[in-house]
């Protein structure tokens, strides 16, 4: 059995261009997403410190949660008894599962990678487990996300050329064998919009061998990039990135994965990617790091003692509208749970409210200017 | 300067009484609180993992603070001019704060204690602090809370006879200077509603003296009641209760301090008290036990994993209207923040519900039968 010629889950919509940059709205099963958006991380199924009211409140319209962690904890089949992970998690709008290879290959202790799957050791417990793209696509059916991300191998940041064509080669094999999977278990019909990842590490010959590779392979929704952001120079990333983004077909979203901070985000909505995730605004939240329009800053300056103002004048997040800075520094000195969230809240917010200025800019076809002026009073 | 024979600062409004017990209104500077009732506590100026939205929504009408911990962070002068606590918590209803009393003998290391005040070294920092009733009005003027309690020493809970009748001694001689003070900050025009400490232990007669000398000194606006639930056996605690029940004057409100689990709680609504707090509800959710009807119940247990159903059936917090008990022993499983907050939520909540269902069986005369039956499903 071979996989459809056409994907038809999910739904980009181009609404504008601006240069390389685009503003869409991705239709999915569980409702649309405005792009270019950042999508908060919820590893294990939730955003840590933050609950699903607080993520719709400060304009986050689809989340991200890792199949390697919840297949390992509380496991797949206990979510899809739960009534699948919308429910799980009580976020009745889109998720995107990635599928676990980026996790494999970075926190598990990598045993044995073969053709046909990874044996690896659960970095809970130690646990061997042995992943391939058929159990991959079995764990993200059973989860129920919108858009499930197939397998892929991801090699390290400054990987040789042999390394990042073996992995190229391989992740264009389990994308086939993801596609057949899921047809397999959907029947042909189900709503999941499966992307592919490109790999290719930072040659762009290779990056587009990937992308050309699975282009052939059928009409997807979209593309995942991933293998960036992995540790190799960040002007190497914008090449490579602007250097695909012409090949990328106009008509599907673009995921950059694990990207980023907001300077890295500007640039990649400005060559024309869509989507993004990571960890960074909730890690630095709960590390005490706010995110401004002048920089991070550390919330336990002492110069915060005693100041009335908010993180950030204008600022319309909940912990903008609710806290002086000298509140959050005290939450933070006092080792308070509630700076965790109020943080976590604050720079989510900063990069959705950047992501929805970007928007605006693009549809008012004035993005690269204010690219410019944003990251000129972005110390980072 | 004498203190006021009487104190106009809030107004308690009894409604109804039940035996002993009694459902009333207590009219405060930032609004009114329906009794009984319980209070979160919010040590710092923060209840552990819990925003004030949320406060809200589970019933609270007020919160505690804790005089002792915000003296020595962030300062009570900092808090001052931050607008006062309301504002820097951003809580803008009725808030109590203890004398921090309680704290200096149960937390700081004591170094010498006089009539004049006490000696203690910070828990944080081991510096050194001399704490007065003078400076503790100052520190508890300065934070701005509705309610404010006088300083009292406060001995064991096995404190012999000797021990509790110095403490009582001590405590009218600092309660005089604890009015007097607030009298001159204050001009006598205050909003804030002082209550004094009822000590003497485990000895009624030394509990109904340290009464009586509070009452011969000024018509209060109610008591505290100090020193129980910190070691002695619970029957005593009972005994006590009862025996200074008919003593207290029935237009003031009765706060029982630090108390507690819910069979207390309930137990000391029976007696005739109306306000209470405990750490209990969030520092036994922070550890993964949730409150329920059958007792409390620890939430990894195995019989939760794969359970659909909410903490409990009927429940109507936030958590149990978004949450089934299996994923909430996920979260705890792997030690996600927004489980503490979800627990805690239910917990506080369960409380709060136990004191409206007490107030609506008080209003309608079937208070004991009510308990009883309460008391016999509830296991412990």
């Amino acid at each position: 059995m071979s996989a459809p010629a056409t994907r038809k889950q999910g739904k980009f919509e181009l609404e504008a261009s601006d240069g390389a940059a685009r503003a869409g709205l991705l239709h999915l099963a569980h409702g649309s997403v405005h792009t270019p958006a950042f999508m908060p991380v919820g590893t294990q199924g939730t955003v840590k410190a933050v609950s699903p009211e607080e993520l719709e409140a400060l304009g986050a319209e689809i989340v991200l949660a890792n199949a390697y962690h919840l297949y390992l904890r509380p496991g797949h089949e206990l979510v899809r008894r739960q009534g699948g992970l919308h429910k799980f998690m009580n976020w009745p709008r889109p998720i995107l599962t990635d599928s676990g290879g980026y996790q494999v290959f970075s926190l598990a202790k990598i045993n044995e990678v073969t053709d046909e799957g990874v044996w690896f050791q659960s970095h809970i417990d130690g646990s061997r487990h042995f992943i391939t793209p058929e159990l991959v696509m079995d764990i993200e059916y059973a989860l129920g996300a919108d858009v499930i991300m197939a397998l892929d191998e991801c090699p390290p940041g400054r990987a040789d050329r042999e390394t990042a064509a073996r992995a190229v080669e391989r992740t264009q094999g389990w994308l086939e064998r993801c596609a057949r999977r899921l047809d397999q278990l959907s029947t042909g019909e189900g709503s999941q919009l499966l992307l592919p990842v490109v790999q290719g590490g930072t040659f762009l010959d290779l990056r587009l061998e990937s992308l050309r590779r699975a282009r052939d392979l059928c009409d997807w929704g979209g593309f995942g990039i991933g293998g960036l952001s992995v540790g190799e120079p960040k002007q190497l990333m914008y090449e490579i990135l602007e250097g695909m983004s012409p090949e990328l077909p106009k008509h599907g979203v673009r995921y950059l994965m694990g990207v980023g901070y907001p300077a890295d985000l500007l640039e990649a909505v400005r060559l024309g990617y869509d989507l993004f995730d990571c960890v960074a605004p909730t890690r630095n939240g709960r590390n005490g790091t706010a995110f401004t329009s002048a920089g991070p800053v550390n919330v336990k300056l002492a110069a915060w003692r005693d100041d009335v103002s908010p993180i950030e004048a204008g600022c319309g997040c909940w912990t903008c509208r609710s806290y002086s800075r000298a509140y959050i520094r005290h939450l933070f000195v006092a080792e308070e749970l509630l700076g965790l969230r109020a943080l976590s809240i604050h720079n989510l917010y900063f990069l959705t409210e950047l992501m929805r200025q970007a928007r605006a800019a693009i549809c008012e076809g004035r993005l690269s200017g204010w690219v410019d002026g944003w990251t000129e009073r972005y110390v980072s």
